[in-house]
């Protein structure tokens, strides 16, 4: 259904418009399914730029040979409370759906459990893996490196990725609490926006090749680097995230992985760390008593003005699974376009 | 040795002194040598609000009721990656150092581990704690929430703690890289000294009884509430702590802790969660490299400008094992004073 410039797809009908074009470039049907699951969520939960958008920039991985677009994941027991899922350089959401149910199983038996994957494509945000875990009553935890952008507090030089890091925690009869951000004090995105808008950029979000605070964003993103949020605490949490999902599981830093991409601006290609925790085994019997309290605890944010993170992608989900999904003309044009 | 208005002690010294006066007040052996050893080492990083000083607060809490001073803690083995430690209303750390060894052989065998410490008095910073655990070199996460004085982003109502969050990476040839950090904006002793001497705080760090920005500490003590670091991440982030250290482990929120402690102003009694994740089964035959890249990763830090947290606390350390620790006249008094 086409309205002025824009378009409106049903669920499915997006779902099918991104499979079919995944297909014919040649992504094999695992991956087809899960990057399709992944586009049409976050096009259904309002974030554009993880949704139907992504497939453009898929299929270019794909031509210019950036990600490989048969890769079946390999999934290692690699310890009583910890899977190893080598991606082979495919992208991460199949290795991450091939090392789920063996994931889950562990954190049900040991009362927590990690998952390391390695060597995969990254482009997506991380609140689809949480929600996965959390539909299935799991506490989740997940992070990665990504490219080395970011100076750690006090520095000059990028050191750090954006590193995002999302948690998710499973409630009765409400969505789940998820958050998931970026460890920089903005998307680098947003800056690049700024720029190509002419516009200045607030101080914090990135210094000079010098180390000074600076509000023009091509200094930031040519010569200097971007910064952290939340100053020198937000710099330590980005570190703590390079560390456990880079050499603790065996796969590159942001560093390495910047290295690794020689100036072709493709996705980061590096690991993942996902931790599940399981709230019945970690309180037994009385499991059904404290899930209780954090209802209580997170319903009493409801009318002080705070609001829970997610809720408006709770929101914009509502509506999709009501209306459809809207996307701007010219998208779905370049969509169609790969058809043929 | 006596320097004018300070005292200078050998660490030796000073841990008979703080051994006397806590054995003399009626804490059994466990706690006197667990908070011997926590204050010391407090003192000995140039930690001064978690250093000897604290020996009066201690017995002053045993006095007035708020701790168990010879609690014995009960050990649990709650799942194969699971202990649970109840410290029975004593001092948190002699529960952490009970847990310890059993918490460090599931993280070997299972891969990694968690450690729920319930019913403890809570004062102490976490890097102690965090450094056992990466002593023995393992990777180490903890957290615990506190007293309800901080509103979560764009609230206007205290829900959370102060939520510190501490991280540990074993390193070869270094110290390890420890951070420990409230998730609130400034630690709350920081504004009752700016309330003291009559200054203002800068703003962000807390807000008045109407949710708005203020720079006077009494009306963010006294009325309104606290903020976190990095705003709605940073709250996010204490949210969680809140979760995962609070209901998930069967004990109190920040807000129940608060309602516990009545007004009485002790110290908070609640949970604390401990990870820890054992390199060596992440990585298998292949630690070495990868640990040798986390070395190369924090040594990139070095002549950027930029420094690993805990640096000032390693300095500080060198000087005392060397030099002893300097204490004010006043407070070497009062804790000589209650050896009378």
């Amino acid at each position: 259904m086409q309205m002025n410039d824009s378009v409106v797809l049903t669920l499915e009908e997006a779902g099918a418009l991104v499979s079919s074009i995944l297909g014919k470039a040649g992504f094999s049907e695992g991956h087809v399914r899960t990057l399709t699951w992944l586009m049409v969520s976050g096009e259904r939960d309002g974030c554009a730029a993880h949704g139907l958008y992504r497939t453009l920039v898929c299929v270019h991985s794909l031509r210019s040979g950036k990600v490989v677009g048969d890769a079946e994941p390999e999934v290692h027991d690699q310890a009583p409370a910890i899977v190893r899922v080598d991606a082979r350089g495919g992208y991460s959401l199949l290795a991450f759906e091939a090392g789920l149910p063996l994931l889950a199983e562990k954190a049900r038996s040991q009362g927590l459990a990690a998952m390391a994957i390695n060597r995969c494509v990254h482009f997506s945000a991380l609140w689809p893996e949480i929600e996965r875990l959390t539909d299935m009553g799991l506490v989740a935890l997940a992070c990665n490196p990504s490219h080395a952008w970011v100076a750690p507090a006090g520095g000059r030089v990028p050191l750090l990725g954006t590193n995002p890091i999302a948690f998710g925690w499973p409630r009765t009869g409400a969505p789940p609490y998820v958050f998931d951000f970026a460890t920089s004090a903005v998307a680098r995105g947003e800056i690049e926006l700024r720029r190509r808008a002419g516009e200045s950029i607030p101080e914090g979000w990135g210094i000079d090749a010098q180390g000074n605070p600076t509000t023009d964003p091509a200094k930031v993103l040519d010569e200097g680097a971007m910064l952290t949020f939340g100053g020198y605490k937000g710099s330590a949490l980005s570190t703590m995230i390079e560390l456990i999902a880079g050499p603790l599981i065996g796969d590159l830093t942001s560093l390495e992985s910047m290295e690794y991409d020689a100036g072709a601006g493709a996705s980061p290609y590096h690991g993942e760390l996902v931790l599940a925790l399981d709230p019945q085994r970690f309180l037994g019997d009385r499991a059904q008593e404290h899930l209780a309290r954090a209802e209580a605890f997170l319903n009493a944010f409801d009318g002080t003005g705070a609001r829970l993170p997610s809720q408006r992608r709770y929101q914009a989900r509502e509506r999709s699974l009501a209306e459809g999904v809207r996307i701007p003309a010219a998208l779905h044009a370049d969509l169609v376009a790969l058809l043929e």
